[in-house]
């Protein structure tokens, strides 16, 4: 295996923060795989760039991120950017040749989503969307669970992604209520539940959708209201095939609500019960207990969860939201070393793609929509 | 106000006994309004009715429920039998005069609600429904919060009930899974979630569902294997009007889950979440605390929540199960005196399952239904 | 075994109704044993005790006790005057050759309390207090859990009751802050977990208390301020023999708690937790399951831990509080009848008396007490 | 300010890869600051010291610390190694010059302790100890809500702190068995809810402790049982003064425990609750809340509890354990910058260990022990 690995990273937003945080740990939690070595890192201008780099440990820095995909000490391009921009720089650093890790969604665009994996694939490089939740210790174990038979057959699942950032209906009127956006909650939230659904069980096999919005107009900063155009909440009903039946219900203007994602799964002989907002437990109930001592077990993340050991050799401690991204990073490296990862590559996202737009067709025809 | 009133009792089963109870303790708990006088109790036959008599306090026992509804001193009469005695009994007790307290659902055919609610309006007689969970101090708590405009502007609505009475896939086939009983989860859990929507918000105006069966067949006692005709779970997307979206999912195969129902209710300005699980327990959030001390507060039923106080005059020991009974036979009693009372009585009660059988055409026609 | 019993009640305060209750339910709830013929009710005046007698469905009332002690239709008598009269009232309706179902705690004086329970022996007759708390069908469950040796052996006990109603240090003084009340938390709460220890493990050897008042003073009608006399917060160390440790927190001033009593009991393979604010429910944590899936289990209340099938048969529907109290008078009948019953009765009442003031004694002297 | 700081790192457990993590992350997290330069690393021998000196980024590596303490390039030293070595390395290092970054607790020896606050003083050089828990931005909210008045003036104090890696009666004795390690789960856990009751009130005035053994022998290697010489429950009672009572129960074999620091806080207008295993969490109960709405307020971690909003911009989202740590390298930089920082220095350190053994000393006397 290589010994190190040349890193470009272009956005120092949330999501870059975090990537670059990730690019830093790695080595000192897992220890394996190469060192990542921090090259390049672009921004809007070369001043926050050289700010940024200086920061996050990367050496050189860049007002145009076509300088970064140019630089040859670059082998792995962090595309942290926003939606609209992650199809054209993913396409054009897989174009130079460079692996590429772009954060979730794909892109606004059906189309562009569908151009990024071609790029992809036609490249041979490895292309990976930053779908972290499924990192989780606890997920995986939740795929042993299920692996094992410990809930028999799955029969049923509902998911539940609340958030509150657009609950407030004075806030101001800015670009996630514009059409151009999306669909919503739909694309904005749908493809973290999705995500899970993927790592579980696959994609969904047809799907129905209602979409609504809380708030008909918000104000605007010059004192009029903006009609809203996209639809804040998303409820929806699906079927995994064979006969399992599926809820998912979307609201990003839940009060309340700071990072939850529910995850119900009712097996033949057993339940599972997860939520994003505590993250380091999961709850299983199991029919083989004592009839009189029968119960939903909270069992803690621990380190016989890996890759939870590589962090904490404790149990119970805790795991945090950027360590999750970490996980991620290092199975980004081990896909680019060609060994088994857990991602959700360009193809299998767009699959993911695939069915938000087809939820949002289903609800627009009022109608159930099959996924191919 | 009469200081008595003449009771008669069809059934001791489940619902029987919680009756009884309800009948036993009303005026120990209240003081006020008419005594409760046990006058009659019929059951399948002679020899189990006299028993029974003799254990809830009744005075006569038959095996003739006829036999009561003609007894001159009997004055209500609670119908807690299977289903499909409902509208036979009920109607037969308002044409004989008698105020009626029938157990949920209603019936099993729409036509049967139907003839049971011209039934009790021709006979000028109060006939309500045994929709119990509608009385919990906290659901009216929930109610005054809504009212108060704590939470703002409701917009989306989320329900769940879920139990697991019928999750082993290898238990015996029986009449619940047999289509004369009806939908399913849809009616036979349905009714309770929507009466809790009945009374904080009215009914849905268009609903649209998907059932599904998580075990096709059944074993038998006679070692084969049945189809099962129900569905036991079902999922429904629903509109409360004014562009308030609603989401609701039942499953009566939901390992762990054991008398799980769920409300969350999203405002402009605030949260409630509600479980039946711990119904002395309410989640509040509102947007006008701190900012740094936001969050759900759980709320333990108190005696400013009326009527815990004519229970327990400390907070926070917890009701059970059947004082929300005697709650509910409180109100029947106020409404027989002529009061405002909190009930779902058969008019509202057909409302409700004119808005179940909805559900049913619309996942046979696979499209929204509108209700009128 | 007899078909009746009749019954007498003094006092319809909060446990006077709380025993109304109980005896107006439990023929209906148990079906078996006598039927309790409620006879006679004693309140401070005639006019009072015949009010209640109406509510609470009793035949005579009157305004002096020592009538109701005197009719030779009474069996049983309900004790649940406030705890100074506790001691007369019950020896007296001992010497008359009554039953005896008195409040805890016995007296104020260990003295009374030690004559109470001679009395008690010197009659021949059932003396049981009113310990409602060890009649929860999970706190059965915890004792067979113990039994079955499924935690191991345990080593160490955690006690914590608190309650908010002392919590206001603006509100009026009143008699539960006076030294004639008693100690304060220690015996206005610490009887309840004790009485929880008892049914579990019996009494403890050796005592080391704290005691500390919240609040120096407290405000009086007259607009002055009044010292406390009482001690509103007890912390209290014990062995309960062969090396188990133990601690005990008191608080009767704790803002927000309003009926807890957690109990947290840890064994060599395994933990119990519960609380009383959530009493349907208990927390269970054994070594025996998968590594991966460890966790404690939240079991809740269901048909099959007895008696909670006499009320409810569907499982997680939840008990009330008053539902305890039907168990208790349940065991009260059990115990006249000569039959093996769940009480504290005024011997082992005596006990947990001795150990409080074992309490109060170890914080007067500093010192460890050691209880024979 | 200085824009670099030379680092050097003694150790690479548990605790030595913790600090490591703290020092790849803290300057992507914060961007303010010297930009750690990680210089030394040094292990038991070479090889182990190279290989881990590549996993975590430090330059030169060592199987000397002296060589590492005597490097010039080094300004700042973790010292992670086994308690026993505290003493020796953070004094040498001190005495060398360095600043010292040190786990807890200080040293087993009450005298090392004393030593090492001596050399600390004498060398005008920061020394600073692990205390991790304090960092929480939770943590700190509560001491902004106790310096805001919101729950008014305190009078109660619960700690507990519980885990179970001594829960196994048959786990073979190991050192923390053995009297030279020191009282058990006195030290061994004490001084982090000491560390708690330090920064929101300082000292206790005076401590009782009960100590006991929950296995009074382990089984050995050999095949035999051996004593067990340190107590693995402790239970104290403690005042604040100003008659503030407290109440401290450890317990290192409390099975299903597994990072548990509970924390309750009573006050004249309000209660604080939290639980290090859920520390992203916090419950606050004020008695400002409308009457019917009063209760426990969740509050999870979210921006406005600075400096969370260093590491993720959205609410809820959830620190992890390490987290902390980076916290706490960055307070430790800010002390040695000369700024205002959220430290456990050796002073303030070497009174909680002051307190231990005064719990200790209190144990054996069976005495009250007043702290200076």
């Amino acid at each position: 295996m290589k010994t190190s690995i040349g890193v470009g990273l272009i956005g120092t937003g949330y999501m870059g923060k975090c990537h670059a945080l990730a690019w830093n740990g790695i080595k000192a939690v897992f220890g394996d795989g190469p060192k990542p070595v921090l090259v390049h890192l672009a921004e809007v201008n070369a001043e926050i760039a050289r700010k940024k780099a200086d920061e996050f440990g990367f050496d050189k820095s860049t007002g145009d991120w076509r300088e970064l995909i140019g630089d040859p000490a670059v082998e792995v391009v962090s595309v942290t950017t926003p939606n609209a921009f992650h199809a054209e720089m993913a396409i054009a650093a897989l174009e130079a040749g460079k692996h590429v890790w772009c954060e979730k969604p794909m892109a606004v665009a059906l189309a562009d989503a569908e151009r990024m994996a071609a790029a992809a694939k036609a490249a041979s490089r490895v292309a990976v969307l930053g779908y972290n939740y499924i990192q989780n210790p606890l997920i995986r174990q939740i795929g042993q669970i299920l692996a094992d038979d410990t809930i028999g057959t799955v029969n049923h699942v509902r998911l539940e992604m609340d958030e509150d950032f657009m609950a407030d209906p004075e806030a101001l009127f800015y670009w996630k209520s514009e059409a151009s956006s999306g669909y919503g909650a739909l694309d904005d939230f749908g493809v973290h539940p999705l995500s899970l659904l993927q790592v579980l069980f696959g994609r969904p096999t047809k799907v129905f959708a209602h979409l609504s919005k809380p708030y008909a107009d918000r104000p605007t900063r010059e004192g009029t209201r903006r009609a809203v155009e996209t639809f804040d909440i998303a409820s929806v009903l699906f079927e995994l095939g064979e006969g399992v039946s599926g809820v998912m219900a979307l609201d990003r203007s839940a009060w309340g609500r700071k990072g939850r994602i529910v995850l119900q799964i009712f097996g033949s002989k057993g339940t599972i019960v997860f939520d994003q907002e505590r993250f380091n437990e999961l709850q299983l109930y199991v029919t083989s207990d004592r009839p009189t001592e029968l119960g939903f077990r909270t069992i803690l993340a621990a380190p016989q969860h890996a890759p939870y050991d590589r962090f904490i050799p404790a149990p119970g401690h805790g795991l945090g939201f950027n360590d999750l991204k970490i996980i991620e990073c290092h199975e980004l490296l081990k896909r680019i070393a060609g060994q088994d990862a857990r991602v959700i590559d360009f193809d299998i996202g767009l699959g993911i793609e695939r069915t938000v737009h087809a939820m949002a067709q289903s609800h627009h025809e009022q109608r159930w929509i099959n996924i191919a």
